[in-house]
């Protein structure tokens, strides 16, 4: 048996153990439990103790870590390796927010001076814009990882009533761009088109619609309005951006990792370049914190860890992640991209079947709303879904008191996830109201909770650009280091090809072309949608 | 043998043929597929032929529906028994959409008068409201039901540059109710006010700001601009709303079904009382068609067993659900209300434990946005997620050919779902670019797409009050035949009941007092988040 294999069946054993424990009693057994299962990382604390795993099993799950020699496949990506092996690319997004004057190199490349340069070009740009007081809104075209990103930033950071508002078009869908343009002026937009290619569908219709927008208003002029991110610098001057205004990023930059790059531009113009220079420090606490740190006090790993110990020890494949901050209520739609595209694989990066599952489904959206959703079935339903809680101390504007009711929420959840409310307690409640015994057999099981369903909980005195960067960065290399344990490479996505073929084939038919070879459903949905 | 166990042992027998056969065989198989398994319903259209079900395998699925008698529990629905027996109610939201002088009974008692009045208040204020030209935006306050149903018909149906603007606040997170006020006018700002109870926590606490933001302006004025849709009107009152600015709803009406009730009093004022009915119409037309279509040929019973193949017959435990329409974006966020809060149980409506999986996960949000998040796992990670499909054929605003971009990819992502890429066809590719057989051992498994992945499409040509309405009901049934077969009531919500409990006992605990008994991990989060 090799390591791996042998790590394996620890992990899966210690899962079984786990199968008929419930976590609530390890504490007792456990007097060491909360501390050695908290983590303070780059500002944010992480508990993972009411994970269904004992210390023992902890063991077993780092002995996983050092099986497939986890540090080294961190030093390797550090190291600016082409761990994007079917592109032969690095994934080297910790160089863009490296302090300045770092050694970063790409497949032996040095990147690091071009990122400074780059990062010196967004400030001055973003400093600029902000010190002329002509542009009163920025209007962010992207999609996937050239939208959720700096959404997410914006969502979470942005003043009340900014002085420059940033708004976003992603999908190709006319209503998108026809909502996002209404109200603004052309001579005070800028529209900032990000597109890796400069040949994305969806981002191209939208900057056509958006360039015609300004070109009708202001004529010639129309072009000083338009900027651009994009590895293709040519094509984007081509489309008419002045060659001034065209910021680059390189292939060593995901789609899914390029907050951090001048993709971020729109939020270092709308939130001020010290905000983006902050959240990029706090990415880059969470990468020292990462390398750093050893596997048993690694955020990051022990994240990874309690999330595979649920997934393929104990067959759970959904994942809620509930950011118990209005302002964070982005994030698990970022979070979808970054796992489920990163890790959504069934084959190994050498091309072998994965052993057993990969990316859970993440899923869910801001409490207390989602307590008013769907968290009758978390507690209640037939299938455990563990949880990851996020939680802010202070409120980052408003009614301390309400801060206080939100909170005790938070914590009140995670609590009733873990203990439940034991049939017999519920039989004594009824019993007390003199209901009868026909009716409390009915009744009971309906209101007990069975209890012992897991969650994590990740928690930050403030909400900043610094917690926020390293918030991110946590998810992103939880993510890798899930990655390393299944064998994937994290960083293509060779599954999105598919769909665009045949989009494109299918286009033609829906403008009236004829229609070719398709399966009689295909051929109907294009008949009767092209009216 | 029982009727309904046999009923599902044939089921799971139909799934275990389905698992080693390709969906897409089936159509040369089955001539009569595409017509027998789309059906046509209040002005959708619903095509369940890319289901991995045989028609074979359709008659068990009806036979099952035909076991648990799902003609008669509808009917016990629509006769407003008290379907929610956990609390002794009618689930009767029908009555609040039928035509005018229906014969609605809860528990017997005539409703149908009270509907029309109330009806005809709604309408009467919002178009005085409306004539008026005095209110330029309407803050709604409400969470959960009294929140996610009108933010969907609100996103849905606003015009691009509204004469009244239409803002929520849910959260009790501080934070979401001083973004909704920023910019607002007190003067000109009608507070709706939705709780059912007019106690729940989140809502009262924002209700609150926003009352005394109101009356720091405009004084003893301030209470002309309360608006409150209650079913305790003297609780609204003795909060300060004017008598006549209370509107009812009654306790046979849930939260997760009161769109269509005085909660959706908002939308009627800012979309116009107009819309509203014509929402209200829809609804009533897929009423119409749930009860008098036969089995075989009503859209929400083959929903639900296309539904409950997937879950039980195979396995699948999440559902990703994707409008094709960015306006519809908020649809898998009501759907997750309306599913697993409705079925995310564990234990039957006469308290025995259910005998499979009930509700599945279901998420997502907008495409195209989402083939770029996590579609890479839908086509090529190691679970089968199913997928509902909607779609518009009509663009509601903006560029017709960007519309059909869209709708190409919707169709196109169905399709390459269903036939995938076989991994031969991948290595004839890659043969042909000259890759060695060691790059192309690697690297055709990763470009290989497994297929056989099924999906629902529902359609319709325009996005309207009507279509929307109908869509809701549409799910609204569903989720009520799938109660049915698993033996659920679907109109309680007794999970929510134990984090309420726990959430008042911490709240003092984080307001400074004595913490009581918990857990070591809770009680150091209170103890770090009381600062």
């Amino acid at each position: 048996m090799s390591e791996t294999d042998a790590a394996w069946a620890a992990l899966h054993a210690a899962a079984e153990r786990a199968r008929v424990r419930r976590i609530a009693g390890l504490f007792d057994a456990e007097p060491e439990r909360l501390s050695r299962l908290t983590v303070e990382a780059a500002g944010l604390t992480v508990d993972l103790s009411k994970q269904p795993w004992s210390l023992t099993d902890l063991g077993n799950a780092l002995d996983l870590a050092r099986a497939y020699d986890v540090e080294a496949a961190r030093e390797r990506q550090f190291a600016g390796e082409a761990v994007n092996a079917s592109e032969n690319r690095a994934a080297l997004h910790m160089a863009l927010r490296a302090p300045k004057a770092a050694d970063f190199r790409a497949k032996g490349e040095p990147v690091s001076p071009e990122v400074d340069a780059t990062r010196a070009k967004i400030a001055a740009f973003a400093e600029k814009v902000r010190a002329e007081r002509r542009i009163r809104a920025v209007l962010h075209i992207g999609i996937g990882g050239s939208d959720f990103g700096p959404r997410l930033v914006w969502d979470a950071l942005k003043p009340l009533d900014p002085h420059i508002e940033l708004r976003f078009a992603a999908n190709v869908d006319p209503a998108d761009i026809a909502q996002a343009l209404t109200g603004l002026d052309p001579a005070s937009t800028l529209v900032v088109v990000v597109s890796k290619t400069f040949t994305t569908q969806e981002t191209m219709t939208n900057a056509e619609t958006a360039r015609a927008w300004l070109r009708e208003a202001l004529g010639s002029a129309a072009d000083a309005n338009l900027v651009a991110v994009s590895a293709a610098p040519e094509v984007a001057h081509a489309f008419g951006v002045p060659a001034d205004q065209v910021f680059g990023f390189r292939d060593w930059v995901g789609g899914r990792y390029s907050v951090w790059s001048a993709v971020g531009l729109s939020c270092a113009i709308a939130l001020g370049p010290d905000a983006f220079e902050a959240l990029l420090s706090g990415g880059a606490a969470m990468d020292d914190h990462f390398r750093t740190a050893p596997l048993e006090r690694n955020a990051p790993v022990l994240l990874a860890l309690a999330h595979v110990f649920n997934r393929n020890g104990l067959g759970r494949p959904v994942r809620a992640v509930v950011p118990y901050a209005q302002r964070l209520h982005l994030l698990p739609t970022f979070l979808q991209q970054l796992e489920m595209e990163s890790n959504g694989k069934r084959v190994t990066a050498d091309g072998r079947p994965v052993r057993g599952g990969t990316s859970t489904t993440v899923f869910a959206d801001a409490g207390t709303n989602v307590q008013h959703a769907f968290f009758q079935m978390l507690h209640q339903g037939t299938d455990v879904i563990p949880v990851d809680f996020i939680a802010v101390r202070d409120a980052s504007e408003g009614d301390a008191a309400a801060q206080r009711k939100l909170l005790a929420n938070a914590i009140a959840q995670a609590e009733a996830l873990m203990v439940g409310k034991p049939e017999a307690e519920v039989r004594r409640e009824l019993e007390g109201k003199g209901m009868s015994p026909d009716e409390i057999a009915r009744l009971a099981p309906q209101k007990t909770f069975p209890g012992d369903r897991p969650s994590s909980f990740i928690l930050m005195d403030r909400l900043t650009p610094q917690t926020l960067g390293a918030l991110i960065a946590l998810y992103e290399h939880k993510t890798f280091v899930e990655g390393v344990l299944w064998e994937i490479n994290s960083f293509d996505q060779w599954g999105v090809e598919l769909g665009k073929t045949l989009a494109n084939r299918i286009l033609p038919e829906l403008e009236g072309g004829q229609i070719g070879a398709h399966d009689p459903s295909t051929a109907a949905l294009i008949e009767r949608l092209r009216g």
